[in-house]
């Protein structure tokens, strides 16, 4: 489905490509222009009279915009299903919910496996590097061009976060609040360090082709695998993999080879391979490159508080997990800090769990009392509801 | 240098490879054989009259026997060389200090990259699969061909601390002191999952060629680096990662595209390069397989106290470090507790320190004197100097 022109506030279940023109490209940070631009987004709900029930909510690394449909390739359940339905935190009889495919993605929005139009040929590696700043100066094209002057709320998890921090110091006159869940406001050398095995895990994939794989008819299917499975352990907490796997073994046995004798192997095994049947590898390569490229401080002179001193007037939810290494509670707090320090209403919870960063996608049942509260009380404010 | 016959007490440096005969197999705990077998090792000081003076190092995953010499082929001091010399821990005036390279390794002791003699040809994948309890058999053969009863101390790290732990198992009877460091008594599901990504990385490389890349005259260097670079995230802490890198770039400004911009990609990339020009990859393979094979309770009953019943009298000393989230204090702490329940005689030091795993290997002050204070201590006890 396309949508071009206002948004139909009486859509159920929406959503498609939002193509603006050549002659609206997308600015980026590295001083390129991406054009023609495209976005693929999803909506769920309907917008109000009053335009003032519109939340947007960010994806992470590897998700996309379908934050609570089927998903078109894999069939599952929306990534955010869980959250978003009647009486859940994210209801689309009250709110208008929106998810964008990040520039960069696969998944409909303008990236390395789309075709530049000066060519005819995929971008691969010609693809802009591009910043979560640039993806989200596209969604602000998007919600723009949908006729939407301000988002109730900013929602997102992982990078998800990021990208509502960057909305929070880019166009703080345009949200009312946000949430910013598991994340971080700049990628330690930790986080860059796992990106880049997973990098170099894609590019000496032979059939990754210096990028041009799309035009050669093959796909680093093995590299991307690799590159997932090293990711997805920092998903998880060293006691969820212990509790969920410890040593249990797929057969009565060890197989004294290399098949995957432990649980815990296949189970990467799997998460490898299937993450290579719905995700482009020169996407990853170009939004982990975003993620290692984010520091929001940077362009304060490195004091984050800055950075939200134009955000005095939104509304601030920050949400961690006690178990998240990837981006572990002291990255919240000092988000946190730079908030209160710039004078922002603030409110921050560390969640208890096991579970690890992956969390936010998880039975958490704090965390969807934690939102729901945040997001009731907001509404009350905002006058919805 | 080959030494076949009764170790030379005179020399100060020594080594070579021990070489089995065909008829003197190393029995597998698969139920295969290995022979004939070589042992590459090397010497430091001299054994004394009474032959008590014997201390035996036992290397990590990526070590080898180079422990305080030059290695052969990068050239770098040894990997404990600060531990060893006058007035150090392990003193070659007073110690006769061995290292093996372990079975399955790629340095002189029999290995995949070794020839098959039934064959001709390097093992490969043929090579069988083995275990921390094969590769310490293989050290017992070599000590009592030494004409060595028993030995004053097993030293080890990481999976170096594995074997002493299994020594102390195995042959309680033939060891006067064991110190274990930075080790744990079984492999958690984490520490699988990383070899397996690794493992994954090396077989994913088409120059693998299901392991017989020898004959073919290529080696799968990309699948191994990028196998040591995610291992090598493991090794250090996040915060001596943000404190020795953080966001710091390898030059003025971002490159806008997939250069390692950050250090510590830089450095992640190097260890992973210069690691393929000494490791064999099949050894890679082998060699993560025997640790996530490693579960010393496994064999008796799931009680890790019985593996220690009959080390009562030895003299056990568990080190661990604060930042190390590979094999954290946890895991010392249920060794300890462990050998406690057996009853025997157990130093235990958490070290603080932000180095993470790899500080066995660095400038850890707290571990030398620990060293130093609990090896003298046994020296006196065992009548030595």
């Amino acid at each position: 489905m396309t949508a071009q022109g206002p948004i139909q506030a009486d859509i159920e279940v929406g959503g498609g490509t939002w193509r603006f023109p050549a002659s609206r490209p997308l600015r980026l940070d590295s001083g390129a222009q991406l054009a023609p631009l495209e976005i693929g987004y999803k909506t769920y709900g309907a917008l109000n009279a009053d335009r003032t029930n519109a939340v947007l909510v960010c994806h992470a690394l590897s998700g996309d915009q379908h934050l609570a449909s089927t998903h078109p390739i894999t069939g599952k359940p929306g990534w955010w299903d869980r959250f978003v339905g009647p009486g859940k935190p994210l209801d689309p009889e009250r709110h208008f919910i929106i998810c964008t495919n990040v520039v960069g993605g696969c998944m409909g929005t303008t990236g390395p496996a789309s075709i530049d139009a000066r060519t005819g040929q995929p971008y691969g590696l010609s693809f802009p590097v591009i910043t979560i700043a640039d993806m989200v100066r596209a969604q602000a094209m998007l919600i723009e061009a949908m006729g939407i002057e301000t988002l109730f709320a900013v929602i997102g998890g992982s990078m998800g976060g990021m990208q509502a921090l960057q909305w929070a110091a880019d166009y703080p006159e345009k949200i009312f609040s946000v949430v910013c869940i598991a994340a971080a406001a700049r990628h330690s050398a930790q986080n860059i360090a796992f990106h880049e095995v997973g990098r170099q895990a894609i590019m000496a994939d032979p059939n990754w082709c210096g990028g041009a794989y799309l035009a050669a008819g093959v796909r680093p299917e093995k590299g991307l695998a690799v590159a997932r499975m090293a990711a997805h352990i920092t998903y998880l907490s060293e006691a969820a993999l212990q509790r969920k796997f410890g040593r249990e073994l797929q057969r009565d046995g060890l197989s004294w080879g290399f098949d995957a004798d432990f649980q815990v192997e296949s189970y990467l095994r799997h998460q490898g391979t299937s993450f290579v049947d719905r995700f482009d590898a020169n996407s990853y390569l170009y939004i982990t490159r975003a993620l290692d490229y984010f520091d929001l401080a940077a362009g304060y002179g490195g004091v984050l508080a800055q950075a939200f001193v134009r955000a005095r007037d939104v509304k601030f939810c920050v949400l961690s997990f006690s178990s998240d290494w990837l981006y572990p509670t002291s990255e919240s707090r000092d988000i946190v800090r730079a908030l209160n320090g710039a004078g922002c209403r603030t409110s921050f919870a560390e969640i208890e769990t096991d579970k690890g960063h992956d969390a936010f996608f998880l039975d958490e049942p704090l965390l969807d009392a934690t939102l729901q509260g945040f997001l009731g009380a907001q509404a009350q404010a905002r006058g919805l509801s």
